[in-house]
């Protein structure tokens, strides 16, 4: 089965925005098996929307389209269908019903030119309901390929997608094979070292995939079972799994979608600890992937950037004679600035990083990249230097990373 | 003149990696007045990107393709267009000499089979020099089409886009046309706002063009003046420009590439005055943004999270009796949190901000969205409420702006 997509924006194809929506329906399709073998973007142009569709219909089984459906004037999506499968523009009522109850549930003011024109949809098209905005996506088949249209804001594609469109091709196509993916999601490792350790758990004859992708700086491995039966799949995919968490061990810092900081938040939440941190060179960034996560108020107390000398002696207590002897990047200041934290905050444990990000202040003894991260709990403190290399960027993301990837192992009792 | 592209790889067209260069390409060469009308992005299959190239090249004047030029098993896309052109593959003696001298300079082990497959290019193939990698690009001409193609690594292919292909499209269609361009990055406006105050400057019959986009939660505007005479385009870009500034004023943060907190640094290093921050519900997100710019040490003196009521209290002297009567997101709490956090960290002007994120949190009185923020200085505190919508990364992104552009309004004398 050939699978095309199909994206429509002058935004898209003059790169005013980057295209990612391509991306998700790929890797969505990939998760049930399905792989795309083509992506093509084009502008707001009727006549470049009908070639685009002929073509790709005449060289797919199906081709999923987004954008364009919109209730302005460059919204051409609709029209071009229409054109190009010979199919008219008629008001479909359940579209038109969609908008209003839209319009209405959300006590938007109704314009009715606007509004109205996304009813119009190209003759013998199936709505695909679109539970969250007023645009309803739209299928129809085209000289034996199946066509789907899909708005191109991604909260409202995503959903459909999920709840529409892969039921649809699983249910047309996919019938007879279970598939069932497992994701884990790892830091600390480079690339070849995890196609390394995962070396032989791919098995394409028996249906087991194995795909690995580095999301600087962690990496995403995603398993892929599929089988006639369903517990051959179930199986495939259960011993698989115990297979990369045995290699991987605690290099997993979480399974699906869980982030790093969601696990974090989880791991404090159950463990009953509090959380402060000083941080000076990731300029508070631990603090604010933390503070991501819904309800981190419960854990975490307090944080601190202090960037200059005189925000760690003053506010930290980092004593004057610790900065003059060994610098403010050194292991001494480092746990200064940690057990300085957790005091003040009254936490269980606290974090305290210190570091050059360049491009300047690097020397010698001390390059660019040259990080110290602190652990402070109630039984003292530890410290660990590390040398990043990269831009400033890098340098902070690195450091903010090994923190909290520390306070996961801490919370979990592993050892760094 | 009609430009397509296509970008090669399995890693794009299964999802597992966003396609960013379509974008920069597609943008850097809208800078010089050339549209692009489609990108394509397929696989490393030899067959689908003989299909494309052969498509592409007989409905394009000119085809900029990246990707599949690397050493490996899976890089096919030399051989693919050997095939779709008819042109076998030889070994092009500039990019063997391109390739040892790469590998000499830099060290590196030199692998005969694996590098030297980077040399064998299609017959009459001119080689695109890359200043930075081993793979050289190169250029064909197939059926009145010209055709470009660069290695898929960004650092790689911006340069040579800039560098080759760029100067060698403009000399032969567009050498003609000076093209100058001119970006002014605005805050605090929507787009249809921002559409109706630039209404009238765009005429595509002068030759200037106007693009506006969205890059939440800011808006950049291009301008692209072209013409037969360098003065009249330098003209037509400087009247432009003028009414641009004069339209927008204050709303314009930055002109060019120069980020908010590269535009705050400028005006905090200019003023010679100092910076705290007190963060509630942006959890460190102003303090890492303001951080991100190299050398704010200087002006930076620190910033806490206060998530706590407790840390509120004993970091930031704020009185229990507020917290109590108002509750901790109010005007009362982030006045006390400004005044609290510039007088503990001895700095010239501090920024607080107290808010609810969400999702849960709201009440009927302060509904998620609800942020307080305070700017304290020398003669006092002044505080305004927000109303966010969205998402909790949207409300917090929304308030470290609204800061931001606070900060950049203090120093510059404009009233918000």
């Amino acid at each position: 089965m050939k699978i095309a997509l199909l994206c429509i924006g002058d935004e898209l194809v003059t790169g005013q925005v980057v295209n990612s929506n391509s991306a998700f329906i790929a890797s969505s399709l990939l998760d049930h098996g399905l792989r795309v073998s083509s992506h093509t973007v084009t502008g707001d142009s009727e006549k470049e929307i009908v070639d685009a569709v002929n073509f790709l219909a005449a060289g797919n089984d199906i081709v999923i389209a987004t954008g364009g459906l919109g209730p302005t004037a460059d919204d051409v999506t609709s029209a071009a269908v229409a054109k190009a499968t010979g199919n008219p523009l008629e008001e479909n009522r359940h579209a038109l019903a969609h908008i209003r109850e839209t319009v209405f549930r959300r006590n938007l003011l109704y314009s009715t030119s606007a509004d109205d024109k996304q009813a119009f949809l190209p003759a013998g098209s199936a709505i695909i309901r679109n539970p969250v905005g007023t645009a309803s996506g739209f299928y129809l088949a085209h000289h034996g390929c199946r066509l789907f249209f899909l708005p191109g804001v991604p909260a409202e594609m995503e959903l459909m997608l999920h709840e529409s469109v892969i039921p649809c091709i699983k249910e047309i196509y996919g019938g007879k094979n279970t598939i069932r993916t497992a994701r884990f999601n790892i830091f600390g490792l480079s690339e070849p070292e995890t196609d390394e350790m995962l070396s032989g758990i791919a098995n394409h004859e028996k249906g087991l995939f194995l795909c690995i992708c580095v999301i600087f700086p962690w990496i995403r491995i995603t398993l892929r079972a599929e089988s006639g039966s369903e517990e051959e799949a179930d199986n495939l995919l259960r011993q698989a799994s115990e297979t990369v968490r045995e290699q991987l061990g605690g290099w997993i810092f979480s399974e699906d979608e869980i982030s790093m900081e969601e696990k974090i938040a989880e791991l404090f939440t159950r463990s009953g600890l509090t959380l402060s941190l000083a941080e000076s060179c990731t300029g508070g960034m631990i603090a604010e992937r933390l503070t991501s996560v819904p309800g981190s108020s419960a854990w975490f107390l307090e944080g601190r950037v202090t960037y200059s000398n005189a925000a760690k002696i003053r506010q930290l207590g980092v004593p004057e004679e610790l900065l003059e002897r060994y610098g403010a990047v050194s292991c001494e200041v480092a746990e200064a600035m940690a057990v300085g934290i957790r005091v003040r905050s009254v936490s269980d444990l606290s974090i305290a990083v210190t570091g050059i990000a360049g491009p300047s202040g690097g020397s010698a003894g001390k390059p660019v990249g040259t990080v110290f991260i602190s652990l402070a709990d109630s039984e003292g403190c530890r410290t660990e230097c590390f040398s990043f290399s990269g831009s400033r960027e890098k340098i902070r993301v690195m450091s903010t990373w090994k923190g909290m990837d520390w306070l996961r192992r801490y919370l979990l009792n592993l050892h760094a």
